[in-house]
């Protein structure tokens, strides 16, 4: 299931609605299919977290709806997918944590900002992971052993085609490219093996980042703050996609284009954690509920930061991953 | 204004509800006021979000309460203040930030942890800061200008005389004696001059903290994660008091007590920045909203790490500030 949180273009003032996309371009609205079906509205189609917060009711109700759409197609209740526009599949998450699960990202940034400082120091290190296949920049062993991660603020979370604001205070945008999951059931001290379960379907991730105010931010030592915390800084989206059709988590490629051109490429493959480790982690002794956002961290190679190349105003950033989408961003 | 919010403990089962502190003892059910006032009851009261996001207007309401109480003395709609069971005056807030303003803790807490790995280097910085005023294990100079933050998990939030948790996850739990604000007014690059009235009030804050874990994760750079996370590990309260009560925010005595026994003392006039500094700060291209938390960061010797003393389970750790009353929690 494809799930989304939808506008009608011809309708810009109505309320945000849930639906689903089939056949790749059909966005149906289910709460007004539960209407037709059922003559009345359905508590779990409020809104995306209430869907989740449904759990499996909430998606067999969505199932009975798309039914209905497949063998009636009642153009009432469906749009093309041009004529709306996606929020956010979850417009608010409850919270928003962000990982680092990628070590090339890890290395490859540490290095960038090493080489602004000392560039030779940067080489001599180029030189030497590739001699002897670490380098100076690798993690400590904790990082490992343990998926650590920093949160964002969830106020700020736009989705698929929004604008996204330039912080007047940083002179180095950056984008990041990313994998995430919403998690869909309540739970504490999950284990790794029941974590699936807890997925509620993945998605995309732009960690828009003011990389100048950010790396001074983090010789403090409590991690990014306003370098990550701007409104409209964290793009999800455009879809959130049930498991079922992800059969491949851990095998997606992944690109990032600016403007058309190429930047980056990565693949899921990478990841050092998988989310259902990652989940187990974080719920050591910590409840997880319905609509909380994780991210995987930056692919290697998945910002400007590790090409040192940089973001403009009026660049359009176009995040692909395989069976998730494209996720589109315009900077202003 | 005291504002608590609060459960009889005759009706345990009975909705949490927005109340003030009268006297230093009697609790007023604010809603059950209105109603015996007006008739009705007020959207203002539902509960405290519900209160801050109202503002001016539902302090006024509160204050009409207050003076019909204050001449009626209606029994019916007061309580004991050992009647009633504290929650954290915004049992879950919008958002919680927590600063590190205060510069001796910083260098404090990094040489002990430097004392665990390298004893001699600890003690020859005791010396050369005595010597030259001047800590090897200084912040560096951005630090001294931008109020840095991390962000916590706000379901975790409890209140006074809550249990806390022993996350079975960490060796060395540790108390951090701070106050905090709530945001009371929506607001984006907010000035400085400006700041105060954004703040809704003043109270204390207990961030428990897995010293283990949190030292190993921050060697990863992303600052804390389960170091700080976990279910009960943010006590907030137990009141939240409006500024007018609190006229001298940045000179008020600090102390922490385990077990009776006084282990911290501080004062926050050694905030390096305000409040206003720190709102101003945050807020930077990013929208505040009322019932977002801020913490001030631990004050100087105000934790067991600094101390080379560690909490064990059945303790009881009263945090008290001057004006803003005793956060009282006991380990389990």
């Amino acid at each position: 299931m494809k799930l989304v949180t939808f506008v009608p273009r011809l309708e810009p003032q109505a309320t945000a609605t849930v639906g689903v996309v089939l056949d790749g371009d059909t966005v149906v609205n289910l709460q007004a299919g539960r209407q037709m079906i059922a003559g009345s509205s359905s508590p779990f189609f409020v809104d995306m977290l209430a869907f989740l917060d449904a759990g499996e009711a909430a998606r067999e109700a969505a199932q009975q709806v798309i039914d209905f759409v497949c063998t009636q197609r009642p153009p009432e209740i469906t749009y093309s997918l041009c004529d709306v526009q996606l929020l956010s599949p979850v417009p608010q998450p409850r919270s928003l944590r962000d990982c680092l699960v990628f070590e090339k990202h890890l290395i490859q940034a540490t290095r960038s900002v090493i080489s602004w400082y000392l560039p030779p120091l940067a080489k001599l290190d180029t030189w030497l992971e590739k001699l002897r296949g670490r380098s100076l920049f690798s993690p400590p062993k904790f990082w490992y052993d343990s998926p650590v991660y920093y949160k964002g603020n969830p106020f700020s979370v736009v989705g698929a085609d929004a604008k996204v604001h330039w912080p007047a205070y940083t002179q180095k945008l950056d984008y990041e490219l990313e994998i995430g999951i919403f998690i869909g059931k309540k739970g504490r001290n999950i284990t790794e093996g029941a974590a699936r379960s807890y997925i509620a379907g993945y998605t995309i991730f732009n960690d828009f980042s003011a990389r100048d105010i950010q790396i001074q931010e983090m010789k403090c030592r409590l991690g990014p703050a306003k370098g990550k915390d701007f409104d409209t800084g964290n793009a999800i989206g455009p879809y959130l996609i049930t498991p079922d059709e992800v059969p491949q988590p851990y095998n997606l490629t992944m690109s990032a284009k600016v403007n058309g051109e190429k930047w980056s490429q990565g693949n899921s493959n990478s990841m050092h954690f998988t989310f259902e480790e990652i989940i187990a982690y974080i719920s050591k002794d910590e409840t997880l509920y319905p609509g909380e956002f994780i991210g995987s961290g930056t692919v290697g190679n998945g910002c400007g930061l590790e090409l040192n190349r940089w973001l403009k105003r009026t660049d359009v950033v176009e995040l692909e991953v395989e069976s998730l989408g494209v996720l589109r961003n315009v900077i202003v």
